[in-house]
């Protein structure tokens, strides 16, 4: 379900807020205590006590297990292990050893845990770390594999060589529901794009895969009881049930639940493209390929829909080992119900007085379905309403307010408003929203309803190359608000850590980081690219729904431009923002902080003619040229304040008002990116404005 | 089959050879004549004359196919299609068009071309382009995917826009067999490496995937027969048959044979894990580890071997569709043999003299089991020996001297002599290497059984996330070579296109550039790898076999070092060489050179302290701490020679002596690695020496 704009005032709260957050820097020394507190962790743990000495890590380096080792552990072991290998460049022993007293490292676990991934799962471990060896315990194989991430986590080097630091940790999540929604159904993703982010899921320890699997765009899983639902739904991009079984294991093996979404009754084109039968219009229909909401919608007054959803959802229900199944139910416009005669009629027959109620039949009678196959209902905030049974799963794009409303009333819920990554907001903006935010008036019964929260990858404007950088790093500073304490919100330190999680986070192949330079060389086609790296590095996609307003593409638009190649968040910019901050607060250091400046804001004004004639070859950038304009030019400003402050002389008011009108037409977005460096510039001109005269 | 020691005279020759074709830098006139007759295309088509006028693509871009048309075209232009959005941004019709006369691109195809992929396959075509539309006329469905590649291959642009420019083509490769083999039993790669490297080659019209399926390191394939042959031979790393038969579809559709290698009878430990009955030693076998040659052996006495290789090889015979099958036959040390007495009494049974003689029984025996199957056996340099039928294959790495040899006495052959790309020497080394080199003195008939050629991509040092970088893009100059006429050979032009074709084999998945900054990300710990990035650039691995004696590993050691993310052929070494010489003999230019040589030389200078400082904290780059000196010293001693020239003041002979003294220091390897740029640093040293004093 997209956001509808009117949520999105919350959501410009929670950007204000964060950053105001943002802004209220810790001193030097509280940052060097946050550092050491938190090292490298993410999320941060429940408990975390640091000691004194250090574990070597060296290729003698063996694990053992003292207590249940089944399959899934070893795996697990395996799997760490051999990204150690990769980080440390030595050689381990393969497999457990049996010398329990000599390992570097030994797991204690007491048992398998649930057989299916489940919300009830106890995630718990310890972590003890001296300078003899690490233990690591947990109820759960579950546990386990959480724990063995902050082991990794822990690795640290200098000059003796690796080493982990002595720590004793004891921790647990805060919400026991973590997830991630990746709508494949908009753009196809194939099988190893999601398995390279499960594990990049179980690397910040989310715990829930919501597959988003049909869409007005496509239906994107094989049905063996309808097979023109993918078969003509989907262009040949759907995953059989054989792929769909190997990412439900894959998931599994990493204590990660897949809960399938199948969005109804609206959403629902492509369903109807090989069954026209079912929809409210008699059709026929094609596979939409815009953006937007549409008016296909199910008939819901016939008893055909019902069984044959019965016949798919059992089907499903049975590929799908969850024992939650999320029903959609967002987003339905009306208008083919309104236009159609015969479900007039049926409402009328019915005594139903609008279509929100004859929504809310639908959604009964799919209770009914679900309930059958022995599914606990999941849907979007339009469909609950009071007279649904206690056990619907209420997910909320609307927010906090509407889940701890329904929290109150008994129902249990998530929260994805304030989550939504796909809107391109930076991490600050989603790291402090919080399901349960502090002040919350729920009785602790009441808020234990509130199961946790959802990151949302809508599939609008990703493909295989793209959808990385969307989701990572900032999905794990979410990752980060659902499992540590609510008291953790320091968002300079999470932006400190989540750039070390970002690098080890290419280690599992995710391509967030290294795909940009790739595509910005296609857009140079070939030549050299330095420049267009330049202006890459600090622009940004507009926000909200803007991109599909300003720069109207389809879903078979190639997502090859300038805009998929620029990533939220630009880590380039915040740094500028925050060295103009730091050199306008920091009288001493004024020196090197302004030569640190003045590189940059040179590179910006070399790299506007560079691109340029980059641009003349390469028509793909024509939409870029305003952009490379307004980066020299901004350059230039910067350097113009610069060297005012530097002197200590202040420009006239011409000047002044010349730059920021400047600065102001800079702030325009072009091709659909603008530039959030443009802050730290203007604080510039304004710093240079206010010298004495 | 590695090459082995003695055969290096022959490729050390083709290296000197390159190096001084690439020294005989044509004029500036010259260079642009070139550059406008191969533009970007590679390999050169057998015959281009470029017309006037240009044919513009805009996003009314469509195809139309007026000959025969079926799935495997469709699909090939699909891809191709997509292709050509991805690199222009702009969106175009999906499918064929019917309106063939407003169509941008017409295929005009004759038929399917032969059902299975064959050496005998016609893969010619022509291609026309004028300011109205282009037209792609080819004899097979094969020829039509190779006009594509070069059609993509012509696309421009300007402030006008996209375009190609008027040129009629006639191309026709010079060899129908162009191999990459890819040695997947020492290293395994997932089914999605091989596909990337499937599309990769066709981009550069290659038409063999070799598959060495069999190593002592790995036996990669199911056998059902057999089923302990990959179960307990390969870790579990392994293709399925479904997955074979995928890989052979995806080969298929792109005009490429699949030739699956079984090496026998040494290099056969992996068989011997789960038959151990089929040794010449009694066993037990456990997979080998390390790299080299090993005793193991088949047994070549007992008659259960060869109804056990019946039975396997004809599964695999049905399995893989190609008309040839690969027996290896290579680096059989015969110890066991030597050491078996019951070996040594078959061979005096039966007149056997030497263990060479009782290979050729044993192939003898082989080429039954192959005949009976209806394959054509292929084998390496070993297996040649006058008694065999002459519808055997010589796969020679010996040189073309002995396959020369060998077409005279009527044998068909390829070569890979010289194409040894794990040796990591430079394309320049390659691209001169010719199967039937520049005054053969072979007959048309005779020249006409050497069939072409293979790249090798030996196993032994290579993973998932480093092997595109090992094949890539110097394959390219490879598939050159076996593809356009033997007077294509400037070497500067080469590159100047093979930098250009890297870069497009980045939209089809291949990781041969992205995948090193993330490397040195991971190896910096998410640290600032800036000046890693320079050491990286201009280090390039130690060559022939020396990694493995240098700096000794196993099949399981992690392969992310440093010397994993360095690459072959040091782009910018080159191009600090060409700007020296340039420098050296171009004085009216020589401000501009040495203004740029300078920055260069100081990057290096300034690198140094950086990379010590990143080092302290990573101790997996504790190795490279020599070379972070030696790329400092380097950067001064060029900068002082810069500034000796620059003055026009000759140093002293002490000057000179030491500089060059710390030069020799510098060339020798450290952490198996080497620095190429050293020959433009002494050429700097002794211009400066070489001053009037």
């Amino acid at each position: 379900m997209d956001m509808k704009l009117n949520s999105l005032v919350s959501l410009a709260t929670l950007l204000a807020c964060a950053l105001n957050a943002a802004a209220q820097t810790p001193t030097p020394t509280q940052a060097a205590q946050l550092e050491a507190a938190r090292r490298n962790l993410m999320p941060v743990p429940a408990s975390v006590q640091w000691g004194s000495g250090r574990l070597a890590v060296t290729n003698s380096f063996t694990v053992a297990a003292t207590g249940h080792a089944d399959e899934r552990l070893r795996a697990g072991v395996d799997r760490a292990v051999r990204r150690l290998e990769g980080r440390t460049v030595m050689e381990f022993a393969r497999g457990l050893t049996a010398e329990a007293s000599a390992a570097t490292l030994v797991v204690d676990c007491k048992g398998p845990g649930r057989a299916v991934p489940s919300v009830e799962e106890d995630e718990s471990y310890t972590l003890d770390v001296t300078d003899k060896q690490a233990t690591l315990r947990a109820p759960t194989v579950v546990g386990a594999l959480r724990g063995l991430e902050t082991f990794l986590q822990l690795l640290e080097g200098d000059r003796e060589g690796f080493y982990l630091p002595a720590v004793h940790i004891e921790d647990r999540p805060r919400f026991p529901w973590r997830g991630l929604l990746i709508d494949i159904g908009r753009h196809y993703e194939p099988p190893e794009v999601l398995k390279r982010n499960l594990d990049a899921m179980a690397a910040v320890k989310l715990n829930v895969l919501h597959w988003h699997l049909t869409e007005n765009q496509g239906f994107r899983i094989e049905s063996k009881r309808f097979p023109r639902l993918a078969g003509m739904g989907s262009d040949g991009l759907y995953y059989t049930q054989e792929q769909a079984r190997d990412i439900i294991a894959y998931a599994a093996a990493r204590g990660i639940r897949v809960v399938p979404e199948f969005d109804l009754p609206g959403h629902s084109t492509s369903w109807l493209v090989g069954h026209p039968e079912l929809g409210s219009a008699p059709g026929p229909y094609t596979i939409e390929r815009g953006a937007g909401i549409f008016d296909p919608v199910l008939d819901p007054t016939r008893e055909e829909v019902y069984k044959f959803l019965d016949a798919f959802l059992g089907e499903m229900a049975a590929l799908f080992p969850d024992a939650y199944m999320h029903i959609g139910g967002d987003e339905n416009n009306g208008r083919q119900w309104n236009a159609n005669p015969k479900i007039q009629a049926f409402m009328r027959e019915h005594g139903i007085k609008d279509n929100h109620a004859l929504q809310t039949y639908f959604n009964q009678r799919l209770l009914k379905i679900l309930q059958k196959h022995g599914k606990r209902m999941m849907g979007w905030d339009e469909i609950f309403q009071p007279d649904l049974p206690k056990d619907v799963v209420i997910h909320s794009w609307r927010g906090p307010k509407a889940l701890a409303e329904a929290a109150r009333l008994g129902y249990e819920g998530i929260l994805s408003n304030g989550f939504y990554i796909d809107l391109i907001f930076p991490a600050s903006a989603h790291y402090l929203n919080d399901p349960v935010p502090e002040g919350s008036t729920l009785t602790p019964t009441e808020a234990a309803r509130v199961l946790g929260g959802e990151a949302t990858m809508w599939g609008e404007w990703v493909s295989p190359e793209t959808i990385d950088s969307r989701i990572w790093p900032r999905t794990a500073a979410i990752a980060e608000r659902l499992w540590s304490p609510r008291e953790v919100r320091d968002v300079e330190d999470m932006y400190r850590r989540l750039s070390v999680v970002s690098a080890q986070l290419e280690e599992l192949g995710l391509t967030h980081e290294k795909n940009q330079a790739m595509m910005l060389r296609r857009l140079a086609g070939g030549r050299d690219s330095r420049a267009l790296q330049t202006l890459a590095s600090v622009v940004e996609p507009v926000k909200e729904y803007r991109r599909g307003e300003e720069r109207p593409q389809t879903m078979l638009s190639p997502l090859t431009g300038l805009i998929d190649a620029a990533r939220p968040d630009s880590e380039a910019a915040r740094r500028f923002n925050a060295a103009v901050e730091s050199l306008l607060s920091d009288a001493p250091r004024f020196e090197s902080g302004a030569r640190e400046l003045r590189a940059t804001l040179s590179e910006w004004q070399a790299a506007g003619p560079e691109l340029e004639a980059l641009i003349d070859g390469s028509p793909a950038l024509a939409e870029a040229r305003p952009l490379a304009a307004d980066l020299s030019r901004t350059g230039t400003i910067g350097l113009e304040a610069l060297s005012y402050i530097e002197k200590g002389v202040a420009p006239g008011a011409e000047w002044r008002d010349a730059r920021l009108a400047a600065l102001e037409e800079a702030a325009k977005p072009k091709a659909a990116l603008e530039f959030p460096a443009l802050p730290g510039v203007r604080a510039l001109v304004f710093a240079a404005s206010e010298l004495p005269s």
